[in-house]
């Protein structure tokens, strides 16, 4: 028995891969492989017509949103969102929260006029800035929701009347969000929604087609939403398994149901990290992700030594990102508290031993 | 058992879905599902590694080029190739040989200056135009080799001077190629490499770099070409089966037992379409496509009498592209001559009960 701790691409329930693996080799008792059907046949078009209802449902999207698959990560939405929301002349309000928040502003800055409007880059990203100042005439307001590499989560929504975008790659569907709060809505699939390989995004319609630019097909959100996603060849496969994830996760009583377990992991987590004197958080406490939990050893000669023992325990995935060190778990939807409580049961042995 | 003639997403070899579909519950013994594991893991490195190296050996690609495996279809190729091949004041050539090559065009056009050296569109593209000329200070001409809707293909290469550019995404890996020709090569997976959701790109170094422009990192050749195709999150799945499948045609004989057998079910069909005298062919003679067959009846009130004799042989996918009505067998690598033959009797078998 393994326990996946891995920041993503990540794991995703049992049940999802046994069917997912059964389609592979006869989809809806076809007679054929979920990947050599096409998809513009009637028994792919219900697979993304399911998808789509499921993240409406799921995420009670109200009127006036499309629902994008798309391909090319959360990378690919650094370019699009400014190549098609920010027109000459305007300018983007940016929040630095981390290396991929950072990495979205640098990339809007070879197409428009951006402004940093906070950031946590003076203490290693360990935490959200506050009472920022969003410029009232920004062309929108982009926000990283959950830095994965730092363990930090935005629970507030910062006050603007700008429009918000939001990068959700690590922490969509794990909690109750607003979506009419939102302009625009992004996450690689690979943490929540399902394998790499798709891109969500939620979009407003009337925030589209004014950025006076010509764009290339492919970059236009309007002509993937005109096409209901199938203005190319769409990632088959990986909308497939998203589709079955989010069944489950319905299945499951949805979103309310998977954030109180997603606090109560957290909870058991964090509450182990502050009670063993081994470990500390590196995140300031009130920004603290659910998703992704950074700690470290009081000293960290240790380290090797727990990762050891983890590794033992059958916990995987648990080494830090070099930008923080340390210890790194994930805790996405799929994976059950029964892990947590085997990580916690570890850290509890590993004190134990070496008290 | 069904002989799936569909034009792609596509028919695979059998093994390959088998092992897809193990791997997607426990991939290497591991415990683990390929679609929970991270990109950075040893275990999917080795796997790209493999794909690059299968990728090289069975197209014998010289040094000097780069093996990228991208995000977002050929769709998105017809705006990276301008954009990183197109400086400002130059012009690129393209060769208009149906709907994708026309769409290539156009999208460059969004980006910079295009001249139009040749079309077919003339005689719905039921031809390859020849003796072209291509201005010799063009930026690069622009061909693609196999037209899946109008069942033509490029077997000479237009003798020009400018640097080669082929949109391979029906016809890569189906017979020899001589990739020095090229500059950049790209195909969509979803033919024989593998599954929607992966685009092979295959670039010579020393034309990147010039085009002047700022471009985001993703969409820059040189980013994922340094990054090894993980800039960023790549299509993890969708390149492990491509792999599967490059190695099952390896274990072939490689591209020229391939090219044998496609050349023995192209001549298979088009033989019987030329003697059957209730069908004929579409694509005029010289330019007939080994990959898609285009062919209407004498009779066209008889077509789908015919199509329903197919689906109780078993014979699915053979509808026509309604540019072109009609019928169209797609014969990838994976298709058997088996199933070629089954189509061939099914033909014969129309032709007794009809005439």
């Amino acid at each position: 028995m393994k326990h996946n701790f891995g920041a993503g691409p990540c794991i995703l329930p049992k049940e999802v891969f046994q069917e997912a693996s059964q389609a592979v080799v006869d989809f809806n008792n076809s007679g054929l492989s979920i990947l050599e059907i096409s998809h513009r046949s009637k028994d792919f078009e219900a697979v993304i017509a399911e998808a789509e209802r499921l993240v409406r449902e799921l995420l009670n999207v109200p009127q006036g949103y499309s629902i994008l698959f798309l391909q090319g990560g959360a990378s690919t939405q650094f370019a699009m969102v400014p190549l098609n929301l920010l027109a000459d002349g305007a300018q983007a309000a940016y929040l630095d929260t981390g290396v991929w928040a950072s990495k979205a502003a640098k990339e809007a800055k070879k197409i428009g006029d951006v402004a940093i409007v906070g950031s946590s880059a003076d203490k290693n990203y360990t935490y959200i800035p506050k009472n920022i100042e969003v410029p009232a005439d920004a062309a929108y307001f982009h926000y990283t929701s959950n830095n994965t590499i730092y363990g930090t989560e935005v629970f507030d929504i910062p006050s603007t009347v700008a429009p918000l975008v939001c990068d959700m790659s690590s922490d969509i569907f794990s909690r109750t969000i607003n979506v009419a709060d939102y302009a625009l809505i992004y996450a690689g699939a690979q943490k929540n929604m399902g394998p790499a390989g798709v891109t969500l995004v939620i979009v407003k319609d009337d925030i589209l087609g004014k950025s006076g630019r010509t764009l290339p097909t492919i970059f236009d959100y309007e002509s993937h939403s005109k096409a209901g996603s199938m203005y190319n060849t769409p990632p088959v496969f990986s909308i497939y398994v998203s589709m079955l994830n989010l069944r489950w996760l319905k299945a499951k009583g949805g979103i309310d149901v998977i954030e109180q377990e997603n606090i109560i992991k957290a909870r058991a987590l964090y509450g182990e990290i502050d009670r063993n004197p081994f470990f500390k958080g590196t995140a300031v406490e009130e920004d603290r992700s659910r998703m992704n939990v950074t700690f470290v050893m009081e000293n960290p000669e240790l380290e090797a030594s727990f990762l050891e023992l983890a590794k033992e325990r059958g916990l995987i995935g648990l080494k830090g990102h070099r930008s923080v060190g340390g210890f790194r778990a994930s805790m996405y939807n799929a994976l059950s508290i029964s892990s947590v409580n085997a990580l916690v049961d570890t850290m509890k042995e590993f004190e134990e031993k070496n008290k």
